[in-house]
């Protein structure tokens, strides 16, 4: 049975979504002892099936000086487990480590960390890049940011769940940041390979030929090579990441510009094309169908 | 010594600058006999050094049944070899090809694959992606389009001077399509850099490593590699290629897509960027640095 | 002494800033009786001095089957007003009218709309267009929406303080709905003034001379008469309104149009350049000062 | 018969479309002997009827020292009246005024002065604000610029045509700078009314009601009520100025603004949305259609 160094007992792990399940999975597979909660009990049985502890209440994943690895849908999610009742921040004490790996605000982070401070026990951000495949695989990208010590003691759950870590020092905001910031970066190259793409079509030539040319050289790289090819073939059902998800990335990456006074057109561009998207009933389609508005200002029919 | 099958003598090379002079280096270096010219001769020197003869007007570099590659500044630069005196269209006749490697708009090719083919010439599209360094390496991508039996004729040139060869079939506008679909994307993601960046910054987070994160997982790609670390050291100088060609590009991207009625609202946002750019005197600067305007809307100073 | 019918008793008055203050001054002087409140006292002191009384708490200008007007800075203000301790909505039962004057969110109205209902009392949106001089010459515009009863029943109020009432129905969030469109409008022309005569500046041209002729022609209204006037002679203090109060409004108008799916792009940008505004120091200029970001875009120093 | 001082004999006038014909007719009226000129001679004969004298070719209606104006569609048609043959700068020599009408390119302005100036002959731009209607019931506002010599000798004919003159001194271009600069307004002003009145319909709220009061009020002037009932009414045919022509418009304002430095992002975003009018096949609606492009990203349907 794999340990944590002076955390010792089972891990908790709260939130069993797309992305949490697989990575708790992992995490169970390196050896470790698990207490695991989902709102949707059915999502923890196969946790349960592999030797996992399914418990009643999110509280319940947590105790003192243990880690709990959280990973929820959204900043009301997770401040109401912190702050709400039983408050994780409270239970943790003295000496818990909560792992907060949702994409949340860095206020967000800022916050909750001074709640647990205040409680007696410690936050670490530490979101993820990824999606549920790249996290079955054990390849995400995990930042992080937080106190050094209780990021060094949860290290071995990191190495469970990711390729490779990426620290931002002890402002429990700043992983927070990077990975608003990167989802920023997605979305904004999505619009322009919308545009590109919209524009190489009206053209008479074949927008898939003209993708892989550009994702095989200069843009040999993931988002370009993967949502490229989705958005050349129009292929945006199943969503990977639904385009609600989409909008609230954007709009954090544009509250917390807004908070540190940094305009961010491109974003601002992007999110007009979320609420679009929205407003168009596209709510089912992968985020990478954003890029559809630009087909359609173009005078192109969307697909279907 | 090379020969290029249908097409025998010397190989014409028409404008020696950044990109041109090692790409005809290249093509010389494969063994092919070449006729070049250059408005300023001294640029000719160091291939006749090696071989290459160098000729008093541009039209001399071209003559019937002959291949005569141009690299030239701008639509302008190409329409004046093209159609005014003496016009390559006409001296290359019957039967020469003009391998045109220039970034122009595609109606600009169109317009000239027309009029060799009127006079009784061909005109093949090929523009490249890279920059000086990667033109002198043989590491170019090259899109090419226009009349098949000729793309298969100039194939030889090609390969002596890039690494990768995409075709786009007939349309001779269809690789500037591409090319400045491509640069258009390049210019989108330094404007999503610098908002994104400029953003990092002001939360308190190292920028540097934020996007060493970054374009190291998902935007592990050239683009967001070399151009994200010059944005993030702020290092514009010297240009790779100036702020005024950036704006060139974007212009190119946006009258192709008033053209065909695309609207490219990422491209309009990036055109005025670098119109700012050019009106705070940057001209000099590398067009990455179109990057500093979220900078300096973010209340950042620019360096310097 | 001026009565309203079925609301006998003195009119309650929440609110005497820049706005507030004239705006209670006419309900006095139109022979009402009043009750008024501020945080800073020494704002009420001039209607003290011309027979209204000054309470110690804001829920003291409110009673049972009394009409309270509100005019404080925000939502949240607001909020605290009626669902805080004590609570309008509860105190004012049964029967009480909340006449709600404050800019703020529709879904803002709406709720506490629900509140008062529940508590029984009854809320009426009556946010004004018109800055401090117009409200102390009795020439604002109102808007209103709410119950159709309530509405009659405070129509003596409305007349003392506006020049012209504008009825949007029922919805207590309609009101507010056509308030934000409104400073969304104004913001937007300031934008949009900003980049005409950044370019007629840089064309040579006098941009005083421009704007008088075009506001007294096709744009021969207030918004561009007085705020092309301060932008052509880049005049923005004192802020008649300042740069956060704009922000704000246009905070406003993006999150109602992000409830209902409608994109606003002018607004978006128009959201960046507030920030911007704000992150060059700006934040006690006039919100007109928001042109300043075209101009220096255009590479033009702004004043001072 | 009604004479110019030190211009004797007939005026000329060359192209009578919408604008022209009632601009010429209000010329004749005031009892001056005209000559003129359309492509489309049938559009002459109302005026013929009424005395004045049809050439058959343009240069026809020009001679030394005469005063001709043009009313011609756009810069090229006025280039080559200029500059072709027979060209008017020089027909005109020496000492004829041209009293150039058309909204063409400040830089097309200052092309042809120079051309004229270097042929004998003098340039006077007066471009004019005003539809159809407004010019034949001599309600036009012109603006002038030009040499105060020729603008003081010419004004009885524009006395005849307009009800007011605004002079902007001896730059040939500047203008051309406020015409643009006024079109470009309106046009922002049509995108900004559609925005506001897609989220007031989103909303729930009338957004005829909205748009009357706002253009009663704040906004109580020609183009915020003409256009705001047109949008709000959806109603945009028969077109008082195509689509086409906005998107001309608006181009030349971004051209000039390219041309000396200065970005308009809002003239950016309207030019977008003039291009997907014009995709979607709106070429024949008015231009304040324009403003569907915010109904249908907030998934309103348009009409028809």
């Amino acid at each position: 049975m794999a340990q944590l160094k002076d955390h010792e007992g089972a891990v908790g792990f709260i939130g069993l979504g797309n992305m949490g399940a697989p990575m708790a999975a992992n995490v169970l597979a390196a050896g470790f002892e698990m207490v695991v909660f989902n709102r949707t009990t059915s999502k923890a049985e196969p946790l349960v099936a592999k030797g996992a502890r399914r418990v009643e209440r999110a509280g319940d994943a947590a105790r003192p000086n243990g880690v709990t690895i959280t990973m929820v849908a959204d900043d009301a999610a997770l401040e109401e487990l912190v702050l709400g009742e039983p408050a994780l921040a409270r239970r943790m004490a003295p000496g818990g480590i909560h792992l907060s790996m949702s994409t949340v605000a860095p206020a967000t982070s800022r916050r909750l960390a001074r709640a647990h401070a205040d409680a007696g026990s410690v936050y670490v951000a530490a979101p993820v890049f990824g999606r549920p495949d790249a996290a079955a695989a054990k390849r995400l990208s995990i930042c992080t940011s937080g106190p050094e010590r209780a990021k060094a003691a949860v290290r071995p759950l990191l190495d469970a769940m990711g390729q490779r870590v990426f620290d931002f020092a002890e402002d429990p905001g700043a992983a927070n940041v990077v990975k608003v910031s990167g989802n920023f970066l997605i979305a904004a190259a999505l619009e322009a390979i919308g545009e590109a793409l919209a524009m190489v079509e009206k053209s008479g030539v074949d927008r898939v030929a003209a993708i892989e040319m550009l994702s095989s050289t200069l843009f040999a790289c993931p988002v370009y090579q993967g949502y490229g090819a989705a958005i050349a073939h129009q292929r945006f059902t199943p969503a990977g990441f639904r385009m609600a998800l989409g909008l609230k990335d954007v709009e954090l990456a544009l509250r917390n510009g807004a908070e540190v006074k940094a305009p961010m057109p491109t974003a601002s561009l992007v999110r007009d094309r979320f609420l679009s998207a929205l407003a168009k009933g596209r709510g089912e389609m992968d985020w990478s169908a954003v890029a559809l508005g630009a087909f359609e200002d173009a005078g192109l029919k969307p697909p279907g």
